[in-house]
């Protein structure tokens, strides 16, 4: 079982996993991302995997938890939180903590071990959006979860350990501090402007043109004017949107082509760097008795996006531990280099 | 000129250094330590430097920027801010920015290549303490800085390019966000309780005990208790003092000797691991016309101290991207192996 500890100083929950490792002798190496012969994504190897929870494709007369899909999701076997009991916060004189309760899954998104979603196309890249969504809707359905977090991590330096293409769902019975610092700040911008902050950045992006990557009808790919990583980048719907899971079916097919071309331009420009990237969306929203809730203004707000960040091993440094960020690339260069890029 | 950018959902201020680099090929490789025949930091090579800022140990009858000094300050030769100029806040639109000033300096810290302080004698490691306080003590006289940062990046997997043993110094025209929030979050405590809240978790953790790698009398080593990181540790004076460059010279000595066994603890235990080591204390303090200073009971309320973060390769991940750590080795795990190495 593990453990979230909220540190009392600056109010930062951490999980603390004791069941992963233990030993001095588990860190003194990298982990490589798998490579061996034996994959336990890959189709016929569905018994390597705790029952699925979701899958896309598959005849309905066929078994669970047999080949044949085209998206698979299944708990992590080595979750970092467990899905059963309660949370039940506790204290010890100065410190807080709550049982690791919340949910990690792992969305297998293609039988293909070689898939890569920056090649794919944008009908199968939809499928896993469409997996998204689901476990999104599926999850803020437990009132116990306040987060909802859906992430992909590509190359060992991003944290990768398998190599089958795959993203993964974390749910958590807290909001990250950072997060909420972002909601805030987006409720804030709103009370005083009637406004979303994220709409009027577009606004003077589009304007200003320079750090623009790729426009469409329906969304835009920029490099952010305060960029922490060379070359990432942002996409973001052009018309208000707070929830990623109420995009239409046509919004998903557009946003699966400009998906997979945005990695595309990571990927040859880049030489197929280690990246994360993350789906931002409107937190759950479960009324909370006699009180009006914490994210109120939430629909008007708040704006989903996805954000990419290229792992590049020049700039790793002391930004982690300094919380200060260093970027050697303006994204203006950035966006120059990567709206130029051959694809 | 670098340019100092605030995003404006987050409030968090990047570093854009443009100077840098400026070619995607500049990011796809990794760059490695730097182990080449020649070393700019090494005795004799002092003219591959900027002149020197400070320097100790030289005989004074010796010429500036000439062999012979235990301990040589000098200022970046790749300068991330540059000294001279004014901030110069500006608005473009919803985009916050501000030239950037700033001072970024490196402390050798011994001028043998192979010097460790890890296995460094306390009196080595104390010239390098003197040369931290010196340095914080003088930039601090500089108005235009808000923020002083000494830390020290150990392998390439923290951030470290060049071998020769050193340290850096960072000032900053602003507070960056999570230090605000540290510092705020001490003054809250203050505010309700009268007491610092930093004293307050030592107490209790030498209650505790079982986070404890070591105690003296004048201070203590432990595992935090919501550690972001495997192994991470904490050195604080047991004694409530807001400003590390009002320990006296004893506490100089006594701090070089429990820092030097922190370092070997995880070198040993851990096989010489990358690490960052930061040293967290008061900010400055420059009084503001016709109203109280923000950090007015800082003497009283903040507390400050040393982080080490071994930087392990299993442990890299998503962290980076989501803000949210996890952590597979629980502190109280971590502070009994670290206590319990052999040294």
């Amino acid at each position: 079982m593990s453990e979230l500890r909220k540190d009392p100083i600056v109010d930062r929950w951490v999980i603390i996993a004791t069941e992963r490792s233990s030993l001095p002798s588990d860190f003194r190496e990298a982990r490589p991302v798998q490579q061996s012969a034996f994959c336990p994504f890959c189709p016929g190897h569905e018994d390597r995997t705790p029952p699925e929870i979701a899958q896309y494709g598959r005849p309905p007369e066929a078994p669970a938890n047999s080949a044949g899909w085209q998206v698979r999701v299944v708990p992590n076997k080595f979750p970092v939180l467990t899905i059963d009991g309660v949370t039940a916060p506790q204290g010890l004189g100065i410190f807080d903590m709550m049982r690791g309760v919340g949910a990690h899954e792992v969305i297998i998104e293609n039988p293909q071990h070689s898939w890569d979603p920056a090649t794919a196309t944008a009908n199968e890249l939809k499928w896993v959006l469409q997996a998204y969504s689901d476990r999104i809707k599926d999850l803020r359905q437990d009132p116990r979860f306040r987060f909802i977090m859906v992430f992909r991590n590509t190359g060992a330096a991003a944290g990768a350990t398998i190599e089958h293409p795959h993203s993964q769902v974390i749910a958590l019975p807290i909001t990250p501090k950072p997060v909420k610092g972002q909601l805030e700040s987006a409720r804030d911008h709103y009370n005083r402007k009637s406004r979303c902050i994220y709409c009027d950045i577009l606004r003077q992006e589009e304007y200003m043109k320079h750090r623009i990557v790729q426009t469409t009808d329906d969304f835009v790919v920029m490099c952010p004017y305060a960029s922490r990583f060379p070359f990432e980048m942002q996409i973001l719907p052009r018309h208000h949107l707070h929830d990623f899971t109420q995009i239409d079916d046509s919004q998903k097919n557009a946003l699966a082509d400009i998906l997979s071309r945005s990695l595309r331009r990571i990927k040859n420009l880049l030489d197929s760097p280690a990246y994360n990237m993350t789906l931002h969306t409107a937190p759950t929203m479960h009324p909370r008795p006699g009180r009006p809730h914490y994210w109120g203004t939430i629909e008007q707000d708040y704006h989903w996006h996805i954000d990419i960040l290229p792992r590049l091993a020049r700039v790793a440094g002391f930004e982690w531990a300094n919380n200060l960020y260093i970027n050697p690339m303006t994204p203006e260069n950035a966006a120059n280099f990567l709206r130029n890029v051959e694809m």
